[in-house]
């Protein structure tokens, strides 16, 4: 029914914004002329080189002078225009997927084409913050069975650029909601050592002290592009790179930007997200850690158990191999906090300094990964992922990507920490019963972790430590002494440790 | 969790835009110090006067400078602050409503203190886009049960401001999704000089060729405070004004806007947003019209009349004597389309020039009004609104109504039309079946309506006419001629009307 317009001409107001939205700013009256209103669409036509885009309306009743468009910088740089130049609107139409969108709303299954359609027009910001938010919401509220999970999952591989790494297995590796602790650092170089290439893209913190790509930053450059990843794996078998500096998933981004402030994660979409992404990189063979506990994203284990069944099933559609891994996730793997310390205690693990849970943690993986290849067999994948990082290869094969990573550190001894510190002492004597992760990344967060990578929290304890009171439980590193105590009195009046108790009820 | 927090000092940028949205701009590495992801909150405050405004975040790579915050024109004049000024930022916490939005997600019931915040939050701003539109679409696909509506009818009146008209009963009437045609024009002076008090606030058209507001508009001022309204009605029992104007229902303004790009319209909250705006003026006595066919959003009897049961119920719990009227939508009601010409043409109803079916319908819902006061016996209201309408009382009391609302126009022969026309012929004989509101309306708008008043659409014919090959089936008024030929096509092309045919189905 929309199919014929007029258009109208409008002066172009650049508004230096970039906010990342396709947005164009129109005055009450001249939205009236053209029979938009508030979040309507419109397509603005640069009549000289006849680019044309689509973008949603706002409206305003001050700034824009009648004849004029006001257009924010993203649209202004797809258009190639300037400031004061002479643009044709045209009132348009909504894109298709809105129809999807509805459908979704109504509880109806979507067909892999829709769900094709509704990942390319988020990719192109066709659809507004508003659709993209009624569609999450659908899928959170409504739900996608197995074939709508593998249809989201193919519709954003299919979006997104894929990653072909020549002659050799490809694997990879996620954890879903994490205890922190960098185990991705240990298991890549073992993997890699093995003989297999494991292109790893990893985030950075939303929530937590560090993402795996924070603390990779300290050693060496996580902005690889496609092609300079394809270098360093075909060169040395592995990488740890920023997932977002590479556009294996760009509408995925957007969902996940969406999803944040509402804490959505419907769990269809957390499985197509980790899945596409896999695939991307090219991966056959691939585990996931589920970690299950009180303080991490998934808190029961019939939970964990239904999702792994779904991510198998999954990979089988897409030909990938998978194995879900439900581990503890009840206590911190490993004690650092906060980037540098993180990327100094991985190093140290590699070094053969010490062996802990989260050595342990990370040799279960790969020792999985290993035997799931089929290169080893059963029951031989921990005693082989060992006998990897104990000789010392895995230390050497780390710092061959940190080389070719353009790295800069390549020792534990070389990382520097926050010159201040202060210790949180206990105030209690006997055993630890729990430790709050959760308050522990907030700490680290309030010492200016993980945008200043040398602030964190150092452990000094582990879950079933016995301690006496006036013993260090923590120490806080910050380079701002504001930030320090800020984050040191919030340490002091918060239960960060729990402590064992035998008496657990009083009655009386 | 969020309680303790560092204050960080920034210098404002202003950017020119009112957006109608509480929006601060950060660059990536000020949002990271913050520990702010985007859509995330700040607090941000001036020091001089203390005033303190909540917004969300967006983070852009360009333009903000280090220490610089970008805020638009709202939060500027929130803050009362100067370009170049300095702020105290503090990352905030979401606001309590948030939780309840999730939680409607998880299709559990609000109660009457959860809908009553999460109303005040989107009036005051303080959810964003993304947090409101997840709230529609989980009413949407959750559903408010009658508690609810209750609540959320309460949430509503209670946000906003109320009217209390002295000495006076006070009624309204509403329609749902109408067919067109300006009844509430002739119903209001009719029940006016009955006696009672009809404050009726009106909306502009979003998808029509025209609102009550822009019709009525053509006459006199229709942007009335909630002052004036009071002193039109009481001195002369009658308004017709610019709900938009007034701010009886700040919030509902708001889910309006969001709910239009998607054509949500969760039937609870439809019910509480009509119901709200009849409480806020005081309404006693309402009767609603819920128009049923084709062309009009309720599209069959059974979902109207589980609608009607639910505003009745809802009317009882707040001391309301509601009356639904399901009516037959099937045609237009009148002949006129666009401000200026469905003015003139209730106008002239008024005048007593002629009796049609919008002049029928507005008598009989004017006589169920009367009705449901009990100040007419039952069966009689009928006659005693068309003997107010056919007396003359109701044209003498529309005239009052008139300058009372500053009114320059007092007789259809006043108006104005555009001076181009352009006449749509017949291409068949026959009888009509059926005339398409919705294409006429996109018609009425194509032409110009109702930015430009005088443009629109004047049917000829109605359903039921017979008509020759030849003969003027309605003409297009428009100002400008590229909007005529553009409508004039438009029209040309597109099944206005459709024939009444015999063979209905043929098999071979």
């Amino acid at each position: 029914m929309d199919s014929i317009n007029y258009s109208q001409e409008f002066k172009v107001k650049i508004v230096d914004i970039a906010a990342g939205k396709l947005i164009a700013i129109l005055n009450e009256k001249e939205a009236q002329e053209l029979g938009v209103s508030p979040l309507d669409r419109i397509e603005i036509t640069n009549p000289r080189n006849k680019k044309s885009v689509n973008v949603v309306v706002d409206i305003t009743d001050s700034i824009i002078e009648d004849n004029e468009i006001g257009i924010f910088k993203d649209v202004h740089e797809l258009l190639g225009i300037k400031d004061g130049a002479k643009v044709i609107v045209n009132p348009s139409e909504k894109p298709k997927s809105v129809v999807f969108i509805k459908k979704k709303m109504k509880g109806e299954k979507l067909s892999q084409e829709e769900l094709t359609q509704i990942v390319e027009d988020i990719a192109s910001n066709k659809l507004s913050e508003i659709e993209t938010t009624a569609f999450i919401s659908a899928v959170y509220m409504k739900g996608f069975d197995l074939d709508e999970t593998v249809y989201m999952t193919k519709a954003l591989i299919g979006n997104g650029k894929t990653l072909k790494i020549q002659n050799a297995t490809v694997v990879d590796k996620h954890s879903i909601g994490g205890t922190n602790g960098r185990a991705t650092m240990i298991i890549v170089p073992i993997i890699a050592a093995a003989g297999f290439a494991i292109p790893k893209t990893s985030s950075r913190s939303i929530t937590s002290s560090a993402g795996t790509a924070d603390a990779m930053e300290v050693l060496a450059n996580v902005c690889l592009s496609l092609k300079k990843i394809k270098s360093v794996v075909e060169k040395t078998g592995g990488c740890i790179t920023w997932g977002g500096a590479v556009e294996l998933a760009p509408a995925d981004d957007k969902i996940i930007k969406i999803e944040h402030p509402l804490s959505l994660d419907p769990e269809g979409q957390v499985i197509a997200s980790v899945m596409a992404k896999k695939a991307s990189v090219g991966a056959k063979y691939v585990v996931i850690d589920l970690p299950v506990g009180p303080f991490v994203k998934i808190k029961s284990r019939d939970k964990a158990e239904e999702m792994a069944l779904k991510f198998i099933e999954v990979g089988k559609k897409l030909g990938m191999k998978v194995e879900v891994l439900i581990t503890n996730g009840s206590e911190p793997s490993g004690k650092a906090f906060g980037p540098a310390l993180e990327a100094k205690y991985a190093l140290e693990i590699l070094e053969g300094k010490f062996f802990d849970n989260l050595a342990q943690k990370s040799i279960e993986l790969a020792g999985a990964l290993l035997e799931l290849t089929g290169s080893v067999p059963k029951e031989q994948g921990f005693d082989k992922a060992l006998e990897i990082l104990e000789s010392g290869k895995a230390l050497k094969k780390f710092k061959e990507i940190l080389k070719a990573q353009d790295g800069t550190i390549f020792s534990s001894e070389q990382i520097t920490l926050a010159t201040s510190k202060k210790e949180l002492k206990s105030t209690y004597s006997g055993e630890i019963n729990s430790i709050n992760v959760g308050l522990l990344n907030k700490i680290a967060r309030l010492a200016g972790a993980p945008a200043n990578k040398k602030a964190g929290v150092m452990l000094n304890i582990e879950q079933g430590s016995k301690i006496s009171k006036g013993q260090i439980l923590f120490e806080i590193y910050s380079e701002n002494k504001r930030k320090l105590d800020v984050a040191y009195k919030f340490a002091k009046n918060n239960k960060v440790i729990t402590m064992k108790r035998i008496i657990l009820e009083k009655f009386s």
